[in-house]
């Protein structure tokens, strides 16, 4: 038996699923992988239960579960104290093996991801937000948009940085737990010439535009899709789109190309006057939209194509917008919530390497969340 | 700069276009990944060109893929020799970190890869034969199949052997280069719960039952099939479906069943007495079997379902043969030669996780076979 060490950041929803799974699943990996997952340290953004020596058992992992349902803060659990410094909690509780698991949504991790690194310990990142700063912090991460020709490497013999596999996993910043990254690292160390990136990472999105094909106008789409929980509570967060430029801007840096959020083309589902408007306000006003959708519809239609809210990565160029697609391509026959990527190489051409299935959802994500840990238990 | 020494069985369609593909981007790893891929050993099923110290060049490699389309055997090579003990080869050439290649299509390999195995080499498989013999060898050579509860372990604290990701990879045996085993593998490590796999992994195949949904005749389809060379020069050896079922057992072996390829329950696209036949017989008789191929064609369209030569791995049952689809579903809107693979799980239920794209071709599964090699270079 062998352990796995592992430190969360943030107890959301994904968090909470990853512990929950944990519990579940730890006979099942022991039993059937030898790995004994000791969970040292639980933090959300200003509180920690730490257990270095042994890690939480599970009657503690529940009830810390119990108490974020109910809202309150690990700084006030029992067995918790307060942190304001995940950097500290990183250097107390670690040890050679440790997985830095960031379930959060903040780059406030980004200085503790960095000191995890340095101190060779390993990262699962299911949180964009570290990959989509800095390109610098991209390479520190991943390792894999290192390309050669600046600075030291990891290898220590004074050579150029370069790409390794064996650091960190990322696989749910895009489509969560559908096996995304996993493609394009196999798809780029292979050599293969990645031509084309295409794909939905959106439920929400693929929900309007589905519903647009359908015919529905605009604005009763979008009223629906808000009524019943499908976006945020402001549906601009959705409709916007710099979710998905994020995981745009994941997939390309992948690639190995170097560029930054600002370097995304976003093209969102509304006009940018209607950035000043409240909630209510925009609600109301959404049907001023649906005359210009139904036309982009129609005319998409005549020549045999459908609109999809597609991110692309080609020749250079990174592009997240209503996009015409064939009707006939896996992409075009994709309807509702389901992501969808396409792959086009030199050895996927004309037809795409094809990935589908749900993107979201808190169970999924930790899933693959935990794969990751898994596959980082065996590198080195 | 880190060495990666590569022992290569097998120099047919896949392992020259693996040797092309080595040759062309060894500067690619060595830039990306610091990695110099060095190719100890070459063999084909009774010769070997042999390079223990520093690896193939380039020169001898472009001659070796020159001699062998030109029908030559490397043990007449100039810088060959006979050998008809791969055992042997991996003895005097492999060293620490060794990856042993095998694109043969035999089992004749098996003595020499679970050699490399206990010398704790690496392996990597695009052979079918030795995961679909003995249970107790895929066991060894994957360590997936593994559970608990019978013998030693190699974690070598007397334990029950477990599965380790670590040792070997076998992509390219299903599906070519897509991602079809490691999406398996994922989910499988995150404890989801795999509740059924279907799937397309014949572009033959695909191509005839597409065929047969477009209402033309089965003896045309078959005899175009051949004109065109899809198929084997006896295409019983496509129609009859005993590839497919190595596919479906290795899937099923993934999930950890115990089974052998005799519990493959088969349906092949011919009736066993046709297998009497010449080919020039089989071809010339193939219009008996027209009517009921529409027959079944025309049943199934009359519940919206299509016709798929598909395997089917679920409640224990592992199935090949023509089955009926959901012509919504993702394999039922699936046309021609592409490989389609569909996970329903846990948390991809109702809609499946699906890999699609080509699913053969000598590069397509040579850049899989390469990813692989890859991965194995970073674990431990």
């Amino acid at each position: 038996m062998r352990s796995l060490p592992i430190i969360l950041f943030g107890v959301g929803g994904v968090g909470r699923a990853l512990l929950r799974q944990i519990v579940e699943q730890r006979s099942f990996h022991a039993l059937q992988y030898g790995l004994r997952l000791e969970l040292l340290a639980v933090c959300d953004s200003d509180g920690a239960v730490i257990e270095p020596s042994d890690g939480l058992d599970d009657v503690l992992i529940d009830e810390i579960i119990a108490a974020k349902e109910a809202g309150r803060r690990l700084a006030q659990h029992p067995a918790g104290g307060v942190q304001n410094d995940l950097y500290g909690i990183v250097d107390i509780a670690g040890r050679a093996g440790t997985v830095v698991v960031d379930c959060t949504a903040t780059d406030a991790t980004v200085p503790a991801l960095l000191f995890a690194r340095d101190q060779h310990y390993k990262i699962v990142l299911a949180n964009k937000k570290p990959l989509t700063i800095d390109q610098e912090v991209y390479d520190r991460l991943t390792s894999a948009g290192v390309t050669n020709g600046s600075g030291m490497g990891d290898n220590g013999e004074g050579l150029a940085p370069v790409r390794q596999l064996s650091h960190s996993r990322w696989e749910t910043t895009v489509g969560a737990g559908l096996p995304v990254i996993v493609t394009l690292n196999r798809l780029v160390s292979s050599g293969d010439e990645v031509k084309r990136i295409t794909g939905t990472f959106s439920g929400t999105l693929g929900f309007v535009m589905t519903g647009l094909q359908e015919g529905k106008p605009f604005s009763a789409i979008v009223r629906e899709a808000h009524r019943l929980g499908y976006t945020e509570p402001d549906p601009r967060d959705d409709l916007g789109g710099v979710d998905v430029a994020r995981k745009a801007l994941i997939l390309a840096r992948g690639l190995g190309w170097q560029l930054d959020l600002a370097n995304v083309e976003v093209q969102g589902l509304y006009p940018a006057d209607m950035d000043g408007l409240t909630v209510a306000e925009f609600m109301d006003a959404l049907p001023r939209l649906d005359d210009h959708f139904q036309a982009q519809v129609a005319e998409a239609a005549s020549t045999g194509k459908v609109l999809r809210f597609a991110a692309q990565v080609e020749d250079g160029v990174c592009r997240v917008g209503p996009t015409l697609v064939y009707g006939e391509s896996p992409l075009g026959r994709l309807s509702g919530t389901d992501n969808l990527v396409e792959f086009t190489t030199r050895w996927y051409n004309p037809n795409p390497l094809v990935v589908q299935g749900r993107g979201a959802g808190t169970d999924a994500t930790a899933a693959g969340v935990l794969s990751d840990i898994i596959e980082l238990a065996y590198t080195a």
